[in-house]
């Protein structure tokens, strides 16, 4: 999905949510954590249930390697439902990948490559090895390399705000660099909700940039602060929640309830729009 | 495998190699390239003829992610077939991962856990996103996280030298930090062959723990100058190569031929014990 369409799809939902599906048996609803195809079960009813109201849905691969093998088959399952569906939607693999160049376009194919068993529109990347480990995320057309600049944990104070010489921190050291290596046609970047307060100097470097923005919800983040200092006039914003919504309850009401959850946050967001 | 452990293999074999499984369809032996459990057969084979010579062996994730979910079989099935032998050996996921504390947790599960599907010894992690994001590799008994300080890439340039506003670059700060998660039991660095002048200051700041060195052979790193910097009084280091050993020859003596390229580097080794 290229910048324009995912534009459209945004103003067409009037949202610009991304649903995080980290499925963990030990959160999602008793009656289908141990049976066959269950996570794919419920994923699929929380698309089915959200797709509505959202326009990006971002598995975290952690969570689907923690089940082994047959987590990665269940991710497929997930991904093949979602090419299938008549609605459009913009999908994420939160990977945060990233080696050598000759091993990163190993990882691209994996995750990026339309022949491929997953068939992302985009993947999330960590900065840290340079050009050559990103820069083969951005040749396949119309797909995305979501680059981690600041995340929303406590450990991002450790390296991310550091100086470096000039007058700018890692994450905006980062941010400067990563220009050399794509534009707003395909490459986002993860800027954690619980540091709103420094999208104003993330928008300094990266104005027209879309924005990947975990850390609403659970985490403690604010989608005014969000929206605040970080829309543009291309809204420029995917605002993920997980756990907010897709484990608003543990009982046979779960789609319904993060239904009202995602609901909640696209009524939000349409106010903004 | 816990430390001593480790340094009683590298005494007994003679050797700090560690064999990099990085298994590309277009660079392995044609008559195993498209056969059932090719990648198997091919990683057995390597396994069989150069075990005797090295200390360690670490499969890349990416390359099996390439192949999609029957990649990961392949890996499953190598893995499975390591634990089962009579000789012991070190297995490294090259993995560099990384994510929020919750989410490092599952991949430390998909890696590390003697249930799980892999139950590597180690797994290469990525720094940028600080403490909680490499603690949950620490913490199962006798395994390891291998920490990214120094990557043998040209990228490494970008940001790993730039200065963090005392007297240390970032690779040095990564390094410095890091010692408030783990210590020389539990955690190791990768140091890039490709800058072993910089061994000198990587061993002022962690002294005693073990290094994996990549980029000797293919990436041109020379294993005389890692030693001559790297090496301390319990080895405290694992040198990998993949391609100058896996691909010595695409034809039908690429065992023999694999075999011979771990020896030499073995008997160097060897001669610096």
């Amino acid at each position: 999905m290229n910048r324009q369409e995912l534009i459209n799809l945004i103003h067409e939902r009037r949202s610009f949510l991304c649903v995080g599906l980290d499925v963990d048996k030990n959160k999602m609803p008793e009656h289908l954590a141990n049976v066959p195809d269950g996570v794919f079960q419920f994923n699929k009813a929380i698309i089915d249930a959200t797709i509505g109201y959202t326009v990006a849905y971002k598995p975290n691969l952690a969570f689907y390697e923690a089940m082994g093998i047959e987590g990665l088959v269940q991710l497929k399952k997930t991904m093949d439902y979602l090419h299938g569906l008549d609605k459009k939607v913009f999908t994420i693999a939160d990977a945060k990948r990233g080696d050598i160049g000759n091993t990163s376009q190993q990882y691209a194919k994996a995750f990026l490559d339309p022949q491929g068993d997953f068939n992302f529109d985009s993947l999330t990347v960590a900065p840290y090895m340079g050009a050559d480990s990103v820069q083969p995320f951005t040749v396949y057309e119309g797909k995305w390399v979501i680059l981690l600049a600041l995340t929303s944990n406590k450990g991002a104070f450790d390296f991310q705000f550091l100086p470096t010489g000039g007058d700018q921190k890692l994450f905006e050291k980062v941010l400067e660099t990563s220009k050399q290596w794509g534009g707003p046609e395909n490459m986002m970047y993860v800027v954690g909700a619980t540091k709103a307060d420094m999208l104003t100097q993330v928008r300094a470097i990266v104005p027209d940039s879309f924005l990947l923005v975990p850390g609403v919800g659970a985490q403690g983040g604010s989608l005014e602060e969000v929206c605040k200092y970080g829309l543009t006039k291309d809204c420029g914003l995917l605002v993920n929640s997980s756990r907010g919504i897709i484990y608003a309850s543990k009982g046979l009401d779960f789609a319904e309830r993060a239904a009202e959850e995602a609901r909640k946050l696209q009524q939000q967001m349409a106010a903004v729009l």
